[in-house]
C-alpha cells in the first residue's frame, strides 16, 4: 500500500514557494537602488504626507496605496491560538493534521480543502452559505456540491463556532452539527490592509469598510494625487487585476494624467478539481427576459471519460436577440482553459454563432465546451448567415 | 512495488474505445431507413453511376466519396504476418509486447510510441526524417526529439529495413543501429481508399496519386456532381476538418450549389506527453524578411514547475509590420489549449499587441504563452494605441 510522506510533502511545496517567493523579489525590490526601499509601516498625515513608525515623514508628488489584505479571523478565535490555520501560517506547516474543519468555502476554502482531502486529512468543509467557491448559477452550484461533496462533508447553510473540546482538540458546531478536528483552517475572506493607515484622519475618502473611494477605470482616490493598487481596495483580488490596476495607478502617479483604462472581462478560476469558472456576466446579473442559456453536462463528454474525470456541468449566456456571449459558469476539468477561451471570445464581442465557426480538435474538453456553445445556439435568436452554421461562405 | 496489469489495461482501452464506436454508429448509419444503407464496397461505371459487388448498378443526381483511408503496409512486409501492427490493429491486442518498434513518427507513432514506452514496452522510435511529429521549426524540432529521447531513443534519419531474427522475431535495422524486437509498429502514414473506385475509368479526374481532383472551398471533384470528404482526399486528416468536408460535400451535393466556403485556420495537436502543436502558417511557410518570431522556453514557468513537466519550447509567430498573428510551434504542457486560443485569435486577425490586452490568469499555462508574446511584440513595429501596452484606454 502506497501512503504519502506528509513531511516531505510540506516540505516539497515550500520550496516550490520559496523559488516563486525568490523570483517576485529578485524581479522587484531586491533590484531597487540604496535607499529607495523604507521598511516599515506607514499612516498618512495628509494625502502626500506620510510618517513612517520612527517618525520619519515624507512629502511625496503623490501616493499609491498597495498595502495587499490578510485573512479574517474572528477575534474570538485567537485563544485557539496555533490550531487556527490561514494562508499565512499553512504552507509554513512542517506535517498535515490528522483532522481539520474548512470554515469559509470560497477559492481557498476549496483549493486547500480539497488538497488536503486528498492528501489524507479527515477534512469537513462549513460555509454559512448555501453555495460554495462563490457559484451564482444554482445548477452549477448543484453539481458542485455533489462533486466536491464526495471528497469531503460539506455543511452548508449555517455558521461555525468553535469551543475547546474535552480532549483540547477543537469542537465545530455547525447548525445541528458538531466535529471534534486538530485544527482549524480559517478561510473566511480577506481584509485589506487600511486600517492602520489613518486614512480618515488623513482626509482621504473612504467607504463604510474604510476602503478608500476610488475610480477602478483610473485608481485614483477622490480627487486626491493619491492612487490604490491591488488587495488593498477589496475588489477582484486576482494576481492578472492586481497587475493591470498597479499599470494604471503607476502611470497616473507618475504622469498626473488620471487617464482612465478600460478593465478586464471578469475570469475567476478556482483549482479544484474538476475546476470551478466563472467568465464574464453572473447568473443573478442576468435579465432571464432577454437571455438565453446553454448547457453540456460533462458525463459523456469523451475526453473526460478518457481523464476518468467525466463529472460537472458547462452552462453559457448569450444576449437572446443578439446572440453575444455574455459569459460562463462550470464546474469542469481543464475548465481553467475553456474559462480563458470563452473570456477572449467575451472580450471580442463575439456571438455564439462566431464561436461555433471556431474549430474544436478532437478529443479535448473544448467539444464540451461545443455541446454547450449548440445548444445555446439553438436558443438564440441570431443566426449564422451561411448555409452551414459552422462554415463561412468564401463569397 | 507496483506493476501494470497489461491485458486489464488493453480491455479498458478496449471498452472505451467500444463505448465511442457505438456513440458514431448509433448516432448515424443505426438509424438509416430500411433499405437507406447498402453494405458492399462499389466503383464507378460512370461519375454518377456506380457498382456494387453483386453488379447492382445505382443511378445518383451526385456521388459523396468518403471512403476513408487505410495505414500504409510496405508490401514486403506481409511476410512477418501479425508481427506487424498498425492502427487497425493494435487495439485488438489482449496484451502488450516486451518490445517493439515504431516506424514512422507521426502523430500516430509518437502518442502510440509513448504510451507503450510508458507501459514498460521496450520502444525504439524510427523516422526516415530529421525531424519528428511533422515539426518544422528547427528550434522546436530539437526540444522535442530531446524530450521524448528520453523516454524512447529515437533513430531518425535513416529508413528502416525489416528481417527474421535467428530466435524467430524481428530484426530492425536504420543506419547503422539495429535491434530485435517482438513487434514493429507502422506508422507510415495513411493511404486514401480510391484506389480500387475505377476513378480514372469512369472519367473522373485524378492527380498523380489517384487522387480524385477537387476544390478545397466547394469539395466538388472537377466539375462533375462528385464530390469528396475526409480522409479520402488525402488532406488534413483531422475530425473537424472531415466533419466541414463533409458539411460541404453534403450541402453542395443536395444543392448542386457548389458555394465555396472558408476553411479552418490550420490547427494540429499531437497528444503526445508534453504536447506538440501546430497553428497557421508553419515555419518553413513564412518570409523570414517579414516575420518576427517570439519564444518562450518552459523550464522557469510557474505552472509547469508545479505540475512538474516544465520542459519545451513555445514560438509564435507574426507580420513584423503589422503585428498580426501568424502561426505557432510548440511543445508543451497543455498546449492542445494553448493551440486553441492561439487558433481563435488568428482567424480574428488580432495582433500580438492586441492579445497581450487578454487576461492571463495565474498559475496557468497560459502565463508561458504570454511571456512568448511579450518577446514578440518587443520584435514587431506595430504598437498598441496606448500608454499602457496590456490596457486599452476607455476614451
Amino acid at each position: 500500500q502506497l501512503r504519502l510522506n506528509a513531511p516531505e510533502a510540506m516540505e516539497y511545496v515550500q520550496d516550490l514557494r520559496d523559488t516563486f517567493v525568490d523570483r517576485v523579489l529578485s524581479n522587484s525590490s531586491d533590484n531597487f537602488p540604496e535607499g529607495m526601499l523604507i521598511e516599515s509601516y506607514a499612516r498618512f498625515v495628509e494625502p502626500t504626507l506620510l510618517e513612517t513608525e520612527d517618525g520619519h515623514r515624507i512629502r511625496a508628488g503623490a501616493v499609491i496605496i498597495a498595502t495587499g489584505s490578510r485573512p479574517v479571523v474572528p477575534e474570538a478565535w485567537a485563544e485557539f491560538g496555533d490550531a487556527i490555520l490561514t494562508t499565512d501560517d499553512f504552507f509554513e506547516q512542517e506535517d498535515l493534521p490528522a483532522s481539520c474543519a474548512v470554515i469559509g468555502l470560497g477559492v481557498i476554502g476549496l483549493e486547500l480543502g480539497m488538497a488536503m482531502a486528498r492528501l489524507g486529512v479527515e477534512v469537513t468543509g462549513i460555509d454559512m452559505a448555501e453555495t460554495i467557491g462563490g457559484i451564482r448559477d444554482p445548477e452549477v452550484a448543484q453539481q458542485a456540491i455533489q462533486i466536491i461533496g464526495k471528497e469531503m462533508p460539506l455543511w452548508l447553510g449555517a455558521g461555525a463556532e468553535l469551543e475547546r473540546a474535552e480532549d483540547g482538540r477543537i469542537r465545530v458546531t455547525a447548525g445541528d452539527r458538531s466535529v471534534v478536528v486538530d485544527k482549524v483552517f480559517a478561510s473566511l475572506g480577506r481584509r485589506p490592509n487600511v486600517d492602520r493607515l489613518n486614512l480618515e484622519g488623513a482626509g482621504i475618502p473612504v467607504d463604510e469598510r474604510g476602503v478608500p473611494v476610488y475610480d477602478r477605470h483610473t485608481m485614483q482616490v477622490g480627487d486626491l494625487p493619491v492612487y490604490i493598487a491591488g488587495d488593498a481596495d477589496a475588489e477582484r483580488p486576482l494576481l492578472h487585476e492586481a497587475g493591470d490596476e498597479g499599470r494604471i495607478a503607476g502611470h497616473n502617479a507618475a504622469t498626473g494624467e488620471n487617464r482612465a483604462f478600460r478593465r478586464k472581462v471578469p475570469l475567476n478560476i478556482i483549482f479544484s478539481d474538476p475546476n470551478i469558472v466563472q467568465v464574464g456576466a453572473r447568473f443573478d446579473e442576468l435579465d432571464p427576459e432577454t437571455t438565453a442559456i446553454g448547457q453540456m453536462a460533462i458525463p459523456p463528454v469523451g475526453r473526460a471519460l478518457i481523464m476518468a474525470n467525466n463529472k460537472g456541468l458547462i452552462r453559457v449566456y448569450a444576449d437572446k436577440a443578439s446572440g453575444r456571449l455574455l459569459g460562463a459558469e462550470m464546474i469542469c476539468v481543464r475548465g481553467e482553459h475553456l474559462g480563458h477561451l470563452l473570456n477572449w471570445c467575451i472580450t471580442k464581442g463575439m456571438t455564439v454563432g462566431e464561436l461555433l465557426q471556431m474549430p474544436f480538435y478532437h478529443p479535448v474538453m473544448e467539444e464540451a465546451l461545443q455541446a454547450a456553445l449548440y445548444d445555446l445556439y439553438h436558443k438564440v435568436e441570431a443566426k449564422n448567415d451561411s448555409p452551414i452554421t459552422e462554415l463561412q461562405p468564401l463569397d
